[in-house]
């Protein structure tokens, strides 16, 4: 069978990573796809060191590689709204399959994307839009099928998970582990998107459309953040047997689907409580089985790169 | 497009709760599998009080079904192993799909049936087989392919799991949780593959084989029970910050695969540690994904019967 032919779109932490992790597990990804799978092309604004892209073909221009007659599938990791939409339609317009991480594009010109896709007959895949290495997409889509989906409760930002184990351990205030966190390079610049849950409620949107199998409905979610909260919150909630944990919640009840991401009061016996550091887990519900944990890394390049390519 | 006709041999706890959900999540199912799943026919050797089978196609012959030109899907949930097998291996030779969640079945006939299936081009889908409701099958063949798997350790069994919770919690003594166990169901009258590990040892098998691509190797385990665990071995893991589990663990050495199941002392702070009762989890550690950890009802007849189709 020919190999199947990818082209990847911005070669930064996460692009690098998928690179890198297709070329090593070649085999591996062969072996259990069933077919092998081949980077034909790269296109990025700048080279990464961490990739040896020497006898690849390498442009900066991302269009051009959307629709390029030998990809069959376009990897979408440059990130942002405007260009990744473009690029996304134009290949899809091409009647590419598409993989992406970007949860913001997702979340917010999801439905226009899929409605694209549907007529193109092409898939966008995007498990890895979603509490990067762990195929948690997959988990509800595939793997609890049978089920109807009660409701679900996740730590799906790394950074925010990050910053409240930090406070809690060592009794630290927000704005000093937040700096730290930025410094380490889990936190951006403009930490806006995560601690302010626009990140958590991006992904919980994505998971609830998966979940009930409903439209993308980000501007319905309600959002709020971390940052007013204080060591001494931290410390009533520990002397009365609660952690605080940033999390994002869906739940199907009569009235409609709810979506919502706060700072959320649970006992500390549990195991959402116990995710600590940047680690991620998603707590679902399903009238068949029961509850059900999914954890793991939910950023960084290779456990990205890890789920990227799942559909 | 016409639905896919299943058909149900065995109507006893995991063999009724599949009806009743296939049943009752009708609807849903057909949604995500994009074709609806029609229950054709039940083979059992008496009916279940909690399944109205009323308008359904009844027999106690299940090699008659195994043989039904109309059935596309055999779901082999009689357990045992020479009914069974034969059972399969019949489904199999007539060109039939099986599901089955056997896994005393799969760990020691596995191979043989595998061969048969491939030979006839059907699939034979056994995620229920393991860790009851939890997509683990799923997670490692598809979730994780991108990844060589190091390592993975499970508590697999939920009897030997809720035996060591209340051993831990409550200071009871081995024979008496037992005898408790057995009185609630969780535990069969013979307990020893439940206790001695050999239910867990067959699970293990059947996740390495899929974690590293090998073939079923039951007879390579090393194999030990909980039954000889006193309260005092329990109080004194305690005292140093550990928790005793009951554990299948596999690894990928320089010499092979290393398969084994055995009490071992885990730091409390894990999550693994903070699994309990009859909950099972595994703990996956891939190269790229890093550890991702997997947690669910492990028996049960509706956990089960939400995996029991996947394939």
């Amino acid at each position: 069978m020919k190999p199947v032919k990818v082209g990847i779109c911005g070669l930064g932490t996460v692009g690098g990573g998928t690179f890198n992790v297709l070329i090593r597990n070649a085999d591996e990804i062969a072996r259990r796809a069933g077919r092998s799978i081949e980077v034909a092309a790269i296109a990025s604004r700048r080279e990464n060191s961490a990739c040896d892209t020497s006898g690849f073909t390498f442009t900066n221009d991302v269009m051009a590689l959307a629709r390029d007659p030998d990809i069959d599938i376009v990897v979408e990791l440059i990130g942002g709204y405007e260009v990744a939409r473009e690029l996304v339609m134009t290949a899809i317009e091409h009647g590419k399959h598409v993989v992406t991480a970007n949860k913001a594009l997702i979340a917010v010109h999801g439905n226009e994307i899929f409605a694209a896709a549907n007529e193109k007959n092409v898939v966008v895949a995007f498990e890895a839009a979603v509490a990067g290495g762990i195929p948690i997409i997959k988990a509800i889509r595939e793997g609890l099928a049978a089920n109807k989906i009660n409701w679900l409760a996740g730590i799906i930002n790394g950074t925010g998970n990050f910053i409240m184990t930090e406070m809690r351990e060592k009794g630290r205030a927000f704005n000093d582990v937040l700096a730290e966190a930025q410094a380490l390079g889990y936190a951006e610049a403009d930490p806006t998107f995560d601690v302010e849950g626009i990140d958590a409620a991006h992904k919980l949107t994505i998971l609830a459309s998966i979940a009930y199998g409903i439209p993308l409905q980000f501007d319905k979610s309600y959002t709020e953040g971390i940052s007013k909260i204080t060591p001494e919150d931290v410390q009533y909630a520990e002397e009365l047997g609660y952690r605080i944990k940033h999390l994002g919640i869906s739940r199907h009840t009569e009235q409609g689907i709810e979506l919502r991401v706060h700072p959320t009061l649970i006992p500390k016996s549990t195991l959402l409580a116990n995710v600590n550091g940047v680690m991620n887990a998603i707590l679902v519900s399903g009238d068949a089985v029961g509850q059900t944990l999914y954890y793991g890394p939910g950023a960084g390049a290779e456990p990205t790169a890890s789920a990227w390519w799942l559909i």
